[in-house]
């Protein structure tokens, strides 16, 4: 499996570079019969375009996907679903000030140093477009998960040092930041302007909550859930770093602080706390499951920065343009795509795990 | 790929139960002559041995290692390596206590919701005792990148809330819990005790750094260096958070606090800070790879806890027998190792990616 | 890996049925800095187009290619390759009568029978349009061989009981069958119209020569180069055997008879013959690879067949429309261009499979 | 994925050289709750063992396996299995004199080619040693099958020109060739008498019939399911070509012939041949699987060759010790064992086909 690839038995291929013709990706391994059209794809799309409000690239692009491959009259085949979504909104003028220069924080440096060669275009590869592909899968991936009653949100916890106290999943969609917190948001926002003006940007931390999950899900001992999800996480640009239930947090705490005890309250058992966040021993323990992501401010910020150009002269950067002042609000939704995806496949990979269930579907 | 293989070109298979006959690895896709011996093995296995100080558990195990296959004349003949230990010391009788009940904050419940079916002895496959085939493949990966000049140190930075000040690594080996300070070691020695006393246990955070590795590893953009290793570490018993280069606390930074910049003193490209950890765009840039992984406190405790019998029945549960008291310590060695594999895989996935390194290989 | 993926280090990844918007393929894992633009894929394509003679199928499709992404400034970049075919000759009509009836020798009924559900439009996913993305994946293969000098060609060996005799390169592009004897062509011609005046079809076999390949390609065990080009060509709709060397006719020798003898003139080791096809224990033996392909006759058949609907009544069936009495001459390419994937991936696998190879790249 | 894995859903991992401490097999993917010990996996493998007739190599090895994990109570628990087979006789000085030269028909050049090391001692990896690992998976795989009613069955089809006329499945075990006709095997042992005392060897082919497969297993389009037998098969030692259904054959045929009509008798669609040997575009179709595997001539022959030195001197060799004048009737199991190992990959594999198969497991 080559570095474009991600998935087992569903299995995502992503390609396109920012300044290419287009962006897209192959989802293979999705079972047959899911209603499927270009709008449930459309609608998961939209929440990561840009130039919706003023903490986003004003870069206009209506990145309409298509399906091209793998749904037929309404439902998926079995066969792999093609989709694409063409770059509209060129501009390599505006890049051609960086073409001879590394810009700091970016990947411009690494993949001339891996390859030789760089499309120095908008990040090439290594562009946000990139994540399109994920979100158009991702949208996939919920449909299936929906049928089963498993619902995926993400939002954004915090930005810079402001971490919201209350999370109402309804605030979530009516603030610019994606925060479940109103007053946070507010607070956010005015710290976002206030770094805007310093021509400078700020990170912050994607959380994201799973409902519904069956207990079961993740092969051991290195496709557990939690480890599938860390590397989905971390393949996102701009993370650094991912936590689940306590998190870091947990290597504070004593083991009796930090176990999840059980009750079994009418016949089922039950943890009465989440500690865990869903996971013991890689293996989803049917309690909602619980992760962060940490993202990095972005590195494209006008003011002055030291750098070296390509043949290895001392520059001075600012970098203009249409740049997110922060990243986190337009991962939000990568994050789920990407969490869609982790357990879509760990539930797809479950279904070998038990003689029972193969025979339930052989013995019909 | 099924759950118990990881890695691309060098990749290893896991294999075996906590109180079943042995446990052992296959390491395939290591090149040929690399001069190898039981020896090089046992000398890692060895750190992550039980029963060498007193906040590990009393369980003697000699573990010793047999190199099976894939050496001839004491070199690596590019055939797959098989590894093994016996598991000497079954002490069955211990676990039959917890044979019907689910040890809170272990994975009892979820292998049996997974599989219907599960070895109770003392954890089974997601004992501890896994660990072994990844520190003896972790062992070959080490011999390799020791040829090439690079260099892994892992080390305890803290446990429960103290964290090491300043960073000595001639004073790793010196205390039991691998930490490179005297005085973070003595403190952190004197709270596990307490703790002790308490029937309880503690967490901490191991911190890895990788010297002298060349820039371009890591394959875009889900085999990224930083994902891989994020799956590498959240793979590990117990771990519940990873991350990068300032990781977190870089969410909290601004761009221009958080980018390193660039100078080009004499010709080469060198980072003036490293908050990336090493690693841009999921590509080393030639800094150090610095990066921490968290672990919870160790789940077995005397301390009585509530849960419930496999028939979902209240029971009240104190964990009695040979238990870690923290596994920070102990699995200190086990994210060298993986860290090790890692670096490995993407070192030898790396050689394919430009045509001019094939010629090189071809056109001899 | 799922079932659109195919190749370890060099991969690709297609996609599109018969009638849908188009067909494509993603090829991940091409080493940066090889030169290729549209037009290198498509020459290889234009040999694959259908209606170029009497033998092939009327339907009209220009079949041209655009790259989407891997390729900047007329140089492959490292990252993945996007490659497209519209779909422009959409006649759904035709197939409106095969909607609900199991063409014999065809996939209908297997697809309807794993999926529950079938695109019927031309084939869907098993048409032979899937074959463009393989040989738009095998152009860039090529493209990769020809600078280490690797040369590979295919040809008709056979139709119906009509082989050739002497092999003349130069020949195969003169004739529509692709066959290296004139004569033969010649008879293989009037055959097939003999038979398409029956409403029947013929089959027959493909042969592959790759020269100049160096010694040590294949991974043992199970990536043997012979497997994998097994699995490669019997992955292609209608082949119903492979062969490599003496093949079947192996079977009826004695080891006296079937033994390449070594030669060591000149200090370099050489086969005094070539019985093994090139392959020794499935690793290259520097000798020419020499395998053959068998492929049935084409399934769809004008004359009267005994046949069900899908709702399992009997029917008779007389298939009209444009198809090919012989699939063998189209297949040609697809031959080709799958060895040339099969011979890439093991020329990138085979360069990790020294230790002193890893220094050469490394100790820049 | 590295050479010595095989297998998506259900894979094993082969190791072990001919003349090492042990060789083995790790089997991941196996669903837990499969009763098994070691006696099912020992009756297998004792149909592969040396010195059960004169015409196999009189080295005497007991072959005894151990199950070192995966299994509890006697049942597969679904974690990794491990089987290990001691090498008991060692006689490395057999090999002594051909430490330094190339056998004709060997691997020995081509390993040494790849690797720049060889382990010369009896063939080292490339030896029929390394198929006990493939028959004790494949014993975990008939299991498996058995509760689902899939049966396989191989035999030897031919030796040298011998070809068995009529298949009665009962004689198969009374004759030491394994063929299904008494007359035959007879004849067969004649001629490889006479060939034995010419110093020379014989080779064959292997048919193998898989009763009960259900319709739908096999991914397309490169998964498929005899894309995958011909990869499995070419993987052997030895084998030089597969077909499936009529094969070879099929390239003389016209469509008329080939094509299997269906009928629909009682509502279940039935084909009334089966010239497809069980597929259809690569997916099983209900009907029995029927393939054959072409195996050469023994290449360790005591007639002297023509050959070379590890230093390029022209040498001849007369290969003495203990050799099998024929590998066919020790490959009928290895060919069993790898049908049954691609089968039940295909049918775990085949479980996440459909949307509606997924409900049936997380619904319950």
């Amino acid at each position: 499996m080559t570095g474009s690839t991600f998935g087992r038995c569903f299995s995502i291929t992503t390609w396109g570079e920012s300044h290419g013709k287009a962006v897209g990706v192959i989802v293979d391994g999705v079972p047959s019969g899911i209603m499927l059209d270009d709008l449930d794809v459309q609608k998961m799309l939209d929440r990561r375009r840009p130039g919706t409000s003023r903490f986003s690239t004003a870069r206009q692009e209506s990145d309409t996907v298509s399906i091209l491959s793998g749904v037929f009259e309404g439902r998926t085949t079995g066969t792999p679903i093609s989709l694409m979504v063409n770059n509209s909104d060129h501009r390599s003028a505006d890049y051609s000030a960086i073409k001879d220069i590394f810009r700091p924080g970016h990947a411009d440096y690494t993949y001339l140093a891996k390859y030789g060669i760089r499309d120095y275009r908008g990040g090439g590869r290594s562009s946000g477009r990139e994540t399109i592909g994920r979100v158009a899968a991702g949208a996939i991936a919920s449909k299936l998960l929906e049928q089963l009653g498993i619902s995926i949100c993400a939002y954004t916890r915090s930005i810079g040092n402001i971490t919201v106290s209350d999370v109402d999943f309804d605030e979530i969609s009516k603030n610019p930041l994606y925060m479940p917190d109103e007053k946070a948001a507010r607070e956010a926002a005015e710290y976002i302007d206030s770094v805007m003006k310093e021509g400078d940007s700020v990170g912050g931390v994607v959380e994201c909550v799973v409902n519904n999950l069956p207990a079961g899900l993740g092969d051991p001992v290195f496709s557990r859930l939690d480890a599938n999800l860390a590397a989905a996480m971390l393949s996102i640009g701009a993370s650094k770093g991912f936590e689940i239930g306590d998190g870091f947090a947990a290597a504070s705490l004593k083991g009796s602080e930090d176990n999840d005890e059980f009750s079994g309250n009418g016949g089922t058992v039950k943890k009465l706390s989440n500690h865990s966040g869903g996971v013991l021993g890689g293996i989803s323990d049917g309690s909602d499951l619980v992760f962060r992501v940490a993202f990095k401010p972005t590195p494209s910020i006008s003011r002055e920065q030291n750098t070296v150009s390509t043949s290895g002269e001392d520059r001075r950067i600012s970098i203009k343009g249409r740049h997110d002042p922060v990243i986190v609000p337009r991962a939000v939704v990568v994050v789920e795509a990407m969490a869609a995806i982790v357990i879509c496949d760990a539930l797809l990979s479950n279904v070998t795990s038990r003689m029972e269930y193969i025979r339930q579907i052989y013995e019909r």
